[in-house]
């Protein structure tokens, strides 16, 4: 159930419903909006009464939601989301780029990556200190070590950092360290997980499961939205198929859809999604065109020194290059960068 | 095996090479480039010996190929693949768009379709005589008449004609009609097919397989370049996935890596790709970005009153905004339009 | 629409029925079963009256068809098809055996084949006479030279002969060499090719398309039966997939659904399934006990020198070990072997 | 690396390759076989040297592995694993049925369940205390109660319990209420969850991940093998294609290869594989055919009642009358029941 106000309704108003809606042991979530705001209503246990709210003053009204996500759902919230940072925004206006190596690696490359990313305007660095192997011999990542050192970046230079979690143990440093905490791709079910960065106050950019439909993604989002957590950033990262021309299926045909069902802001990431640094560009920059927020891109001061995924990394030449091409298309999708 | 002439080769020496390939029993395929022309030896069996070309006049080396294709390579040929036709070229400068509808309708609808596509500078107009229905007691298109029409739209605008041939039984009759040859993306291994378009003197539009890998597609090229026609384009429209937010999972993600492999032209149909209209310019603006040479886009005055496939079909207030943005877009991808 | 006749309807009644269909410009496809006969209309343009058929006498009820495949439902026809072949019985009773190389090889060979495989009461061999293979410059298939070895092991043995039809311009040739017509997976969705075989008075056997949804193959199995040709025999023979495991993912969960759906006889192939000799023996066990109704083996007295896919045949020893295996456990599914 | 003891190796030798491999600060994994006990070795950073092992008395060979899986693998342990229970024996002389409702019910439920399963030699009983579901407004399983209810279950029957473990904070308890740790298909890839019942001292049951290749799986195996549980199940219950005829595409094809590379036990889910009670029979006979070790069935008292997943379990008559058909047929595949 959505309860939508009018334009003009006071704070007054609006903490009446949510009164309304706690007393029958329901949850509110208040989400504002550009015109007015909408108050989605979770966990009833069936059938809401809908004259329970279209009695109170400043109600519009009350509809009903038929998709299995409410809160993500451009039923519950019309306007595009959009998330502000100290170093800028998030949304339909700006398109943003996330860039760095796949792990954290040595503080000095990790500085010189930084600088080099905030001296081109890059907002956000990426970075992982947990690391996801598909093998438990692989190096797994510098730990908690790794977010000291993504902190002492930030402190620096300024710039953001996007990091990904693995566990609810760790769901607190994480929160910490990062200005964007980063759900991976194998845990995109993991819904454990997104309970526990539901109750984080920081954003996630949650990827894509490799075999999801855009349904379950919407769901996941759905799960770290019901907890209170509204600002999620999907992020398309190549699906599996029987394709074998790149290391996963870049699945660019799911942002329109995407956008039109749900609010939150979308990025891709043609780096895990084509797994060849050379197709990297190409991708990026049709994503910007297919009507992507943003993007999460590997970049490495020396990619054949990476150590992991190197060859999918770009090196900084190659970036700059790419962020140049960006910044000169972005106007022409209503986008500053 | 590869034959690669001097650039300074005379057509003598070019004549001569051919000349001893064929006395081998086998087949030779001149290739001229921009600087350099290339010969391609096919239908040995067995390894070829190098020294029998590399002491001969002109012949600056002899290159074994690995990849199971080779007319389709760009080992055997390094420059983009140009298509000349009566309305413009097709090639690596140029951006092609092909719009119409599904199938062949009435002559009336067919011919304002056709006038206003000229109107607009679209070269081509596509639209299916033979359909390939999934079901028995479907509308199969309308055949030899289909065609008729088609051709008398040709003659009343100069407009170029795309059109579907189905089986080796009408080749001819397509051939004649059409001035490129589709074949869908049911018949892309269809081996006969390809034999037969192969000795067709037309270019022939090749569809990707909807689960086809980039080499079996790049192999379904090569069928028709072994018969001697080398003017094939590709043509991206969607692969099979479990992802069901589409009709099909519009692959852009392939065109780099076919770029990278393959010279031949590649466009992508975004209207079978997706199966939804509204995600249709998004997917094509996207098609430019990634690298494509062109567009199959189903357009149609009345989409809803279309025979088939209407939900996928832009009017022509679509159509011609999406021109619009792609003509404005293009000289950023150096490409004209 | 389907006619079902009362259980004792007379001749008469029946032809009256059929009369009646055609001087509305439909087709009636009249199919005999164990208690009554239905009668199934196609061809109808717009929705068909029922009462036109309700009063006629010897009826029982005319029934409106939902599916898209009729002639091909278990609505249109409760009972499991057999087909009756010299050599024997193919359906629910009976679990058959189809065995042989990939391609036609040397009269010797073949011959060599054909006699083991009868000496073990195996029904039928299989061999391409002509064969659809990924690049233009493999090895095509003996063509007709092949299909005069297949008559002279007919001819020799009395074993049956299956084989694969490639084009329409074979369809005779083939229709006369073997007793069942072999379409293939990449042929599946060749319309123009199904509804060539409709015309054919041999049983054609249907593989499924590596993409291809159950209702896609039921609905190309419909295109043969709407042509006039009701024995089809379906062919499961492995689906695309992510899945790196094996060539293909043979899917024998689609056995239960099919055989739901649909009243044909149901044929699994496990050696282009998974690609691997190893693999075959445990697939086809699995087969028979998920409810298949027969096998199609590539088998080769030297598998090693086999002209191709060697690596899926077994050898006789391996071969005559699923036999005995088979036509153990066969009683426990109500078959015999 | 693997070091295989020659088959009358002493304990003491055992003993001194253990403690040379700590020595070099790696880990030494002591897998006793048939005939003689392997050693594998994890840990290492680089090659080892293979000297250092074959001059210690008592030792055969020393093997390097190349598999990305060790601890998994063939090459590590020749002879199939067999876990024992206080119900009996799991492994390749054994099929093992796991039956129960998806999710735990009342405390009635169960127990009635419970005692139809072990009057019937059913040795486990499955139902889930907590309930993986892709939307948060969904019923998330009783939780610590379920667990409580399924002890019961046991105390007051003997039945071994089979419940599913979704993240670190519940692992202890459900250690503790289980005799067999089940980790979903969303979790496959949760390595922090594997990690973690790594140090379990319970079996695991590890369901593939709905896109996992063979590899992946082996490799979330090795994952829980590593840390030094070395009783893991594969568990087999679809994976995610393009097919729409059921849930899942149930792969019973993965069980060769896997029973070629991997000693472990394997075991399929045909409940979720299918999602389709009706098929569920056929898929469970071929799984016993195609060389499972033991099934997972969903069935329930009065299914349509079921609180999740109704539309796939079993009533207790189709589940006796699969039982029946199993024992009958298991020992034509060297198996008892």
């Amino acid at each position: 159930m959505l309860v939508v106000m009018q334009s003009h309704a006071m704070q007054a108003q609006i903490d009446k419903v949510v009164r309304v809606i706690e007393e029958q042991g329901m949850s509110a979530h208040v989400m504002p909006g550009a015109t007015r705001t909408a108050i989605g209503i979770t966990g009833n246990t069936g059938a809401v009464d809908k004259s329970l709210f279209e009695v109170l003053d400043g109600v519009e009204e009350a509809i009903r939601v038929t998709k299995p996500y409410k809160l993500a759902s451009r039923e519950m919230k019309r306007d595009d989301t959009t998330i502000e940072f100290a170093q800028g925004t998030v949304g339909p206006k700006t398109f943003t780029m996330i860039a760095g190596p796949c792990s954290v690696e040595s503080e000095a490359t990790m500085l010189k990556t930084a600088e080099h990313l905030v001296a081109r305007g890059v907002m956000f660095l990426r970075a992982g200190a947990f690391k996801p192997r598909s093998s438990p011999y692989s190096f797994q990542g510098l730990g908690l070590e790794g977010l000291r050192v993504l902190e002492k970046c930030r402190a620096k230079t300024g710039i953001g950092i996007v990091t990904e979690l693995m566990d609810t143990e760790h769901a607190s440093a994480v929160e910490d360290a990062a200005d964007i905490i980063q759900i991976g791709t194998r845990n995109m079910q993991n819904f454990s997980l997104l309970k526990r960065v539901g109750k984080c106050r920081k954003p996630v950019l949650l990827k894509r499961g490799m075999s999801s439909t855009l349904e379950e993604w919407l769901m996941a989002a759905e799960y770290v939205m019901a907890g209170g957590n509204y600002q999620v950033i999907l992020c398309e990262r190549g699906i599996r198929s029987f394709s074998d021309h790149s290391r996963n299926t870049l699945d660019l045909s799911v942002i329109p859809p995407a956008k039109a069902l749900c609010h939150l802001p979308l990025f891709v990431d043609p780096s895990h999604g084509t797994g060849k640094r050379a197709y990297v560009p190409a991708m990026a920059l049709a994503s910007l065109a297919a009507g992507a927020d943003g993007l999460l891109i590997e970049a490495h001061p020396e990619p054949d020194r990476a150590m992991s995924d190197g060859a999918q990394s770009l090196d900084f030449a190659a970036l700059d290059a790419l962020l140049a091409r960006l910044k000169a298309l972005a106007p022409a999708f209503g986008r500053t960068m």
